[in-house]
């Protein structure tokens, strides 16, 4: 079996690379041909930490495996150690046998970020010319750095809960030549896409902050009770997911769920609209809202590929296992 | 982190070590130290294969992580490698860095092995001579080996439905200085133990089978609808398990359950009896009867043990994750 490194993931990963894996596994699920398992999710009762497994199998991409791994809160202040901490197995499908271990640290924020790219190349307005940012920690620099890619962003506009971070996005714009500046919740209004990458567990985003013909990525929320936009804002809009079991359970779409605004049936796999039986976006003033709850296929199929370039590239290390 | 291949296991695994670390493991979780993690158990619908995750933690053994595999019923034939296929994964439960990488073939075999072996050493009756087999394949012959260690067995007695298949069992017998006789199940009265260990989905032993005083370790029903016994044996013997959640659900007793015949309340954590907490059996003519129903913790304990004796002896592959 193949063994690829944490420390050897950011020679081999690129947001190009993430993106083109999680579009064809979002389109796979859209097919019915890759499913993800049944998440498990624990709390450890051992330095707070959260722990699980996301598996899943894409037989049309041959990725069968998981991601173990969680929530260490205290690793860095305690041990110098980034607080996310995960590993990605993979397998053989035809015969069980585990055939790669790939480091899943960097490819987890990679995979994120790609998914709300994905999510702005199938939905976002061609025109889009202003990107906005709710929230500026580490993630957010991922999803900034891969969404300017999708169109021909001429102002990235942002603001966070709290705005001393602020900088870490500004950086990224400006790296990418984007001009940044800080605004109120109400200034998003100008944006014609809209990403939300933060933990909270109460809206920031209302419906009035919003403008019409805005895509918006809703990227934070993975848990029962985290929340970032207002229901009413989701429930007006046309809804994409990543998968809609998750979406109407631990995602953003859980509050429009809950209230009634709407329901499964109303939200549309990402995937559908790649594979082209959906059409997505149609008409200039739609509101539309990717709900990215994360799944445990977008980890296998970016490290599959990893795993592939390392072994193109002879820095795989082998095991006989 | 470190690696122990398949291809080490074998050196290194004892029947006595994986006592040792079953024993401990089930101990401490009938204290709440350790506890196992929902089972993940998908058919793939690719090559008739079974594919999951049976995850744990034991505080007490610092023990955190999984068994990943299944059962890909055309390895044999098609290809020459072994139907039922997994691996262990330890994780550091202080930072979850991935610690271990440990193959699980020969592992699950022994440990469950392990498991009839506790419950003999804790509930057959000091003078037990007699041990029966019901069930001869592969894994059979790894109950009997670990068995003959528990007591002073005078003789093996074995039925299978297959009686061609007996010559496995007979086989260790015999390696063991024990005589081997085949037996219709009638015989089994005779015997002071009986394991059955087969995969099937309707009862063979029956309560008129079964002499007094005799111990009964029942390893082969893991499945909703398997059953090897009678459930008015098991409902009329004093039940113990590895744990209790499983085998009311999937274990041997799930029958006796569903009949109205027995409780989960009724029926005791094996752990109990190794911590001194419950007398097990207490009369000379008592049945007792062990519902082993397989618990990822197993896996992790000898795992564990398996990585420190390669360590210990210089042959473990450590590789820089």
């Amino acid at each position: 079996m193949l063994i690829v490194p944490e420390n050897l993931i950011a020679e081999l990963v690129t947001p190009e690379m993430a993106l083109t894996a999680v579009e064809a596994v979002f389109a796979a699920m859209a097919r019915g041909e890759a499913r993800n398992f049944p998440v498990v999710r624990e709390a450890l009762g051992h330095e707070d930490a959260l722990y699980g497994f996301k598996g899943g199998f894409d037989r049309s991409g041959a990725h069968l495996g998981l991601k173990a791994g969680g929530f260490w809160p205290h690793n860095l202040e305690r041990r110098g150690l980034i607080n996310h901490q995960s590993t990605v197995f993979l397998f053989d499908p035809d015969t069980g046998t585990p055939t790669a271990m790939v480091g899943g640290n960097l490819l987890t924020a990679l995979r994120t970020a790609a998914a709300s790219s994905v999510s702005i190349k199938y939905l976002a307005r061609p025109d889009a010319r202003v990107l906005g940012m709710v929230g500026a920690g580490h993630q957010a620099t991922f999803q900034l750095r891969a969404a300017l890619q999708q169109r021909r962003f001429e102002k990235v506009i942002g603001w966070n809960y709290h705005p001393e971070m602020l900088p870490n996005i500004a950086k990224v714009a400006e790296e990418a030549g984007v001009p940044f500046e800080a605004v109120p919740l109400e200034g998003m209004r100008v944006a014609d896409v809209i990403i939300t990458i933060t933990s909270a567990f109460a809206p920031s985003l209302m419906a009035d902050h919003v403008g019409p013909g805005t895509h918006l990525a809703c990227m934070g929320t993975d848990t029962v009770g985290k929340q970032e936009v207002e229901a009413e804002l989701v429930a007006g809009a046309t809804v994409f997911t990543d998968e809609v079991a998750q979406s109407v359970s631990i995602g953003e779409a859980q509050h429009a769920v809950s209230a009634g605004l709407l329901s499964a049936a109303g939200i549309t796999p990402i995937g559908a609209v790649i594979n082209g039986a959906h059409p997505g976006r149609t008409r200039e003033d739609e509101i539309t809202v990717f709900d990215g709850t994360g799944v445990g296929l977008q980890d296998l199929a970016v490290a599959a590929a990893i795993v592939d370039l390392a072994v193109a590239r002879g820095i795989a290390i082998k095991v006989d296992f």
